[in-house]
């Protein structure tokens, strides 16, 4: 996927090669988007040449199943020394993720590549993943499509829940029923916990009020990401209110999106639109979504990043009053001449 | 925990403090060995004086939940400039750890810590988190308990599964039932996928012959890990004969591990008892268990880590002949005056 345009980049800033490595259990999301293999190995994209990975010999079975299919085995003790002789032209200039390379790997790296030039290429490699691939594209809309399916159906089945934790395990059970991972473990915060934007569900009784609820699953590695506040039992008249207040924020904000939009000027007007509340508003915007839950664009405050078409990104704005409640309302969208909601949840104020 | 070792390491190496910092979704383990707390933020341990630990506004009320109670609010727009204000004494030494620490992160350090110089820490604090405490021995019991009882009952309903995608389905289903979460996604590879040893389950029926079950649970962040290998439907000789042979080298490799045994020979004399069969045991023999799935002791080729009282750690030998079968058993250990199973699952070859 794009390896094209990574290798015109690398040809234009005199880059002879990019090296992306992966290792243990969290994957590289930079290196997982040109590979679709999540193991450990090193990824090696010649500026002119085919790409090839280098796996240790378990996983080599596993790792030609991905999409580059020029795989090695790791024949060397070290994978930069192995990287090393399999390079056929010059290494004098190689490209790195800087975001992803520890420094421990940077002193190993420095012990077989001793004389070579460096040039960081992990801002490239999240800028490209930005404006999805048709292929891409279809995996986000269904990822959001499962999203919001199993969240509608938690929501029709309430009734059944007693603690925090049995909307989680519902939400996740549903997920792996149908074969797709959790982009992220879900949020459940009711009352009081609803003030913690990362909150993580406990075993406890679900709190009268309002009741947040943030999930998302993974269709083909692709993620997807959904929040609705509903009320349980009862909810008061300001939490009415201030539910109604973001809802309309959060709708009018998605409406004005246009080609070309910058991400800061769309958080500086919820910012606006927020009035006083606005010192409570502490958790982004949004955010892009993909290969990774958190990508680019930013929508933070002074973000330079736009809006174009192929890009998905989330609507979430917030109010987290401490230790009294909070609410948060968010969609995936994609652009596509205008902004289209992917996460078909009601968001009217249901109260369960 | 064992946050006064740290100390005197940074009194001795005459470092000023230790800055170990944790971002995104992926949970820096050194980070939260120390904190407890696995949401973005900078921990900060001064030779002398109290930790504490810097987090972003929306994270303050779930940080002040971990194990380190003097938490601050970031107020800077950069991590690294707060923690710089929030220092009193000198900054002329710090402790990070490398293993973490990315080359990126390590530029916006730089932008701040301008004349101090850096000791390596990552290796101190994975030998730390060797020797566990009493609370982190209960919580891995209890960890290994959950993780057999699951295991066992996932047998007991074998009967009800088709694909291999049911299998791993069941066995997260109860980890989230008895609000558990999983130390890594279950590995359920049948047939030739076993000869994978890394292979993820897939919507696919379950294939006759052996069937590899990989899996573990977390209880409080610390990890158990277990491995069975059982007979779908029909085995034929070759399969049995090879399973009772790993068997034995298991069971064997296990009996003769005393107080100070070190790990490359543990591996050595498994490698020695395989004979032939050596080619086809392409994975590591065995790992400590933790806060992190893989930790120190390695017990692999040539490791010089050693076998001491609470010490827990897994014996897991493997033979995997490519596009035919593999087998691997499995189990975690702790070392106390004597070697200790703790995942009590039968090894029995039975066939379902």
């Amino acid at each position: 996927m794009k390896i094209k345009a990574l290798q015109n980049f690398l040809q234009a800033k005199k880059t002879d090669f990019a090296l992306l490595y992966n290792v243990g259990m969290d994957v590289n999301p930079n290196f997982y988007y040109f590979t679709q293999y999540s193991g450990v190995g090193c990824l090696v994209i010649p500026k002119n040449n085919d790409p090839f990975l280098i796996v240790p010999e378990m996983e080599f079975e596993r790792a030609k199943k991905g999409t580059i299919k020029n795989v090695k085995k790791l024949e060397k003790k070290r994978f930069f020394d192995s990287v090393y002789e399999n390079i056929k032209g010059k290494k004098e200039v190689i490209g790195i993720d800087t975001s992803a390379f520890t420094l421990a790997a940077y002193k190993n790296f420095r012990k077989t590549f001793k004389k070579c030039k460096t040039l960081d290429i992990s801002q490239k490699c999240r800028e490209l993943r930005i404006e999805k691939t048709k292929k891409e594209s279809k995996y986000l809309k269904k990822s959001c499509d499962y999203a919001s399916k199993i969240l509608k159906s938690c929501l029709n089945n309430f009734k059944d829940f007693k603690k925090e934790s049995d909307v989680a395990s519902f939400l996740r059970n549903e997920t792996f029923k149908q074969g797709l991972e959790l982009s992220f473990p879900p949020i459940i915060a009711s009352g009081k916990n609803g003030s913690m934007p990362h909150y993580e569900p406990k075993n406890v009784r679900l709190n009268q009020g309002l009741c947040v609820l943030d999930f998302g699953v993974k269709y083909k590695g692709y993620c997807s990401d959904v929040t609705r506040t509903v009320g349980i039992n009862k909810i008061s008249k300001q939490e009415k209110e201030k539910y109604h207040k973001l809802l309309q924020i959060q709708e009018s904000s998605i409406n004005k999106i246009e080609n070309g939009s910058v991400c800061g000027n769309i958080y500086q007007s919820v910012v606006d639109s927020l009035g006083k509340d606005a010192m409570y508003f502490t958790h982004g915007l949004g955010h892009g979504i993909g290969a990774e839950i958190h990508e680019l664009p930013n929508l933070t405050l002074n973000s330079k990043d736009k809006i174009k078409n192929n890009v998905f990104f989330t609507i979430e704005p917030g109010i987290y009053y401490p230790r009294r409640f909070g609410i948060r309302i968010e969609d995936s969208i994609v652009f596509d001449k205008k902004p289209v909601i992917l996460t078909k949840v009601t968001k009217e104020l249901i109260v369960l």
